[in-house]
């Protein structure tokens, strides 16, 4: 950058008051990532009130090639939205752009800005009875812009599919400070590549999203909620095949949690109590939503699913939630499962992935493996079986202290647990994304045409590196900034 | 190029005998697109039979800077596979990759090399008791690796998706003659840019598809083929809700006919009927598809979707299939359309979208608007209302001899088309690509934006031009060739 405060007074007069900030304090919280990991530093906090103002705002970067670090709700798992500590960049919040600009219900659709929370979008949809089908922990912070650059996932992906799926339409600002408007959906739309596909994902570094336009779902016609105690997680793969063959169209989760998980949780939350009475190695948690109009038919479904599990000897035992209420207790369990680990000290998470039907064995074949190489830790794998996509968890020996361990020995686990799945064909990122705690390990694990191919890409669409430096995937150092 | 006998020499030694042949009565079929309307020259026409020749071809062809056309069935609407009458391009024909590697039930999922025909690919889940849920009008030459390189559409998107939907996985060489690999489906990876979505509807311009793993569903449980006879377009819309609403989801299929356009088959098919005895203003035919194990309650449900629309008087009249056979004389007058419209002399024939909402809207604006313009023509639209995706065909003035109506008025009638439905926020190309038939189209209309986007992507991923050059997007004279 040639002159900070010409820029910083260039920006000022564009965003007015409400939009740039310099103040130590209002800045704080937005340095850190929500789980306290990655601190860095920037030049000034961004908010602007609409594309027009973004896209300003970037041409002025450009010019001044000030880099910028888009940010959303901040509750990102990979320390993406987190700026590095050369206080160089501008933090660029989207928090400020939080209109729902439409619901549509005959086009089953919402237009909605960057800045708008998950949570607010689940109201929206409810208020117009109809329903938006992706949630996860953080619905009370992330933003559609975030959950839209990450391609965030959660609890049913199996039925409907990551963000990517729920994109119609996209508004983004380029390096450039161009505006990319696809923000009308069409059905069948051949006019080249899918450009808003190449934006879905790409964790703010080819272009800021400003806007969607997000598919809605008919509200639905209740749910029924099952937990099953099974004997194996081949058990849980055999029972998910089960599930799909008798009630694939009903079927929206199906996660997996180990007796260690199940414990931990019990022990974390003073009130809870084990659905089952006995022990079981792995607990199945499966829900199944009817579509409007037709919940009558649903308990008598869950029922029968069951039964035949009983007979084709899947389930050890099982039983279905009575009400509204157990059936979020029972969510509440597998919820709960990341705070309960985090308590009992230092572990290191890995959020990986493998094709769905090698999954049961490569937990099978993991968990000894990695046992077996660091002698006192522990592996639990738990979550989302259905999508070949579990949060594999690698518990620091008894009375380890945070800190130190991270550092040593919990990377070579996690390199460790990276070329295991590597191996298997999986991913290192199923559904958390790159950002800058896994941008290394991308680069050792990653396809060497891929990575070429992302680089390129990057290059040609942000020549000067502008848009989330450090994140994903770096330029080549003596790349030409034409 | 610099030394074409030398580029041929090494290319036989690659290839073989069967590999690579400049034989012009073995090449002729291939150099003109199946509709007649181009014709190109070719260097040589080669046919390897493995992603590894292909890659090694590409390579060669890298190295002596000789362009590549690629070509699957040759079955395309828009020119996209056939080469420019320079004769300095190789026609490579993916035709001789035709295996079906493996169709897995528990994954429902088959994995195909790029020259798999259609058809075949219908037969082979069949078998396994499976299907594949896109079928069009060249399914007896169209190829897997074309398909996916024009992201094809058909009749069952409305439930299914384009082809882009059915891709789980994707293998193509780059134009350095890299082999980006991503065969193996993960239902979740988040390692950065999609560039499986990005290689999809790229029409052979940023990389050659030389495999897929493609989505198969269970086989259905049978279907209901309804034919209604409707008052106007708008009440074809209404009735289309009306379905979504009661059957959304078995509702496969939702095309629009009007009166013109049966007429013509009527004409056209000797043997053939109207479903209905009276005359309509506008036709649709509508397919449920009842999951597996749940066809005795179809047969209710198009009673009752009939019932109610007719209460709610959407339908002036309207019939149910009684069997199979009559299910098939039904798809049959809609897909005698194209070749019975052309029976009656010239036409110009544009594949266009609108937001679904929109769609009755803009052929009740666009018919009078175009036959006013140009009198003596007449503009039909008919097809996908259900995907806001129509062929609106203008037919010349009775009379007119082929040839130069086409290249005179036939193209104003084209552009004033093209405004219209880009007035519309509609689509030039909504299910058959841009190819060179659209290219200077889209060049006129697109947004500046997002074809600045498509030549940097192709100058980064393929900066010497050799990818099916003069396709869908060029890149700029001037451009380097670094």
């Amino acid at each position: 950058m040639h002159d900070p405060d010409s820029f910083l007074s260039a920006a000022a007069d564009l965003l007015g008051e409400r939009g740039l900030t310099r103040d130590p304090e209002l800045m704080d919280a937005w340095l850190t990532d929500w789980r306290g990991r990655y601190r860095g530093k920037a030049l000034a906090l961004a908010s602007p009130a609409s594309t027009a103002q973004v896209a300003a705002l970037v041409r002025l970067c450009a010019q001044h090639r000030v880099p910028i670090v888009p940010q959303g709700g901040n509750s990102g798992m990979s320390g993406g939205a987190t700026p590095d500590d050369s206080g160089t960049a501008l933090l660029l919040s989207l928090r400020r752009m939080d209109a729902i600009r439409a619901i549509e219900r005959d086009a089953q659709q919402a237009v909605c800005e960057a800045g708008v929370v998950l949570q607010s979008l689940h109201e929206g949809a409810a208020a117009a009875r109809m329903r938006f089908p992706l949630t996860l922990g953080g619905k009370g912070s992330a933003t559609v812009g975030g959950l839209i650059a990450t391609n965030a996932g959660g609890t049913q992906v199996l039925r409907h599919g990551t963000m990517r799926a729920q994109v119609l339409g996209l508004e983004a600002v380029l390096a450039d400070g161009s505006v990319f408007d696809a923000l009308t959906p069409l059905k069948k739309d051949n006019r080249g590549f899918d450009l808003k596909q190449l934006l879905i994902g790409s964790e703010g570094t080819l272009g800021i999203v400003t806007a969607a336009t997000l598919r809605l779902l008919p509200e639905t016609g209740g749910r029924a909620v099952l937990w099953a105690g099974l004997g194996s997680i081949a058990d849980a793969r055999r029972l998910l095949l089960h599930c799909e063959e008798r009630a694939g169209g009903e079927l929206e989760g199906f996660e997996v949690i180990p007796a260690h998980s199940l414990a931990a949780v019990l022990d974390h939350l003073p009130d809870a109590r084990s659905p089952l009475a006995g022990e079981h190695a792995w607990h199945a948690l499966i829900e199944l939503v009817a579509a409007p109009g037709e919940a009558e038919g649903l308990a008598g479904l869950a029922e029968s699913l069951l039964t035949a599990a009983f007979e084709a000897g899947l389930v050890e035992d099982a039983t279905i939630a009575a009400n509204e209420g157990q059936a979020e207790q029972f969510w509440l369990l597998r919820d709960s499962i990341s705070p309960a680990e985090r308590a009992l000290g230092p572990a290191m998470q890995h959020d990986i992935s493998v094709p769905v039907a090698r999954m049961a064995s490569f937990v099978e074949q993991a968990v000894p493996a990695v046992e077996g190489r660091f002698p006192g830790t522990r592996a639990v794998a738990f979550g989302h079986l259905g999508d070949g996509n579990v949060h594999f968890h690698v518990l620091a020996p008894p009375g380890t202290a945070r800190g130190a361990w991270e550092d040593g020995e919990g990377k070579a686990i996690s390199a460790f647990v990276h070329d295991l799945v590597t191996d298997w064909g999986g991913s290192i990122s199923a559904e958390h994304g790159i950002g800058q705690m896994k941008r290394d390990e991308l680069a050792r694990l990653g396809d060497p045409v891929a990575l070429a191919m992302m680089r390129s890409v990057k290059q040609a669409l942000d020549p000067h590196g502008l848009l989330n430096p450090g994140k994903l995937v770096t330029l080549a150092p003596a790349a030409p900034s034409n």
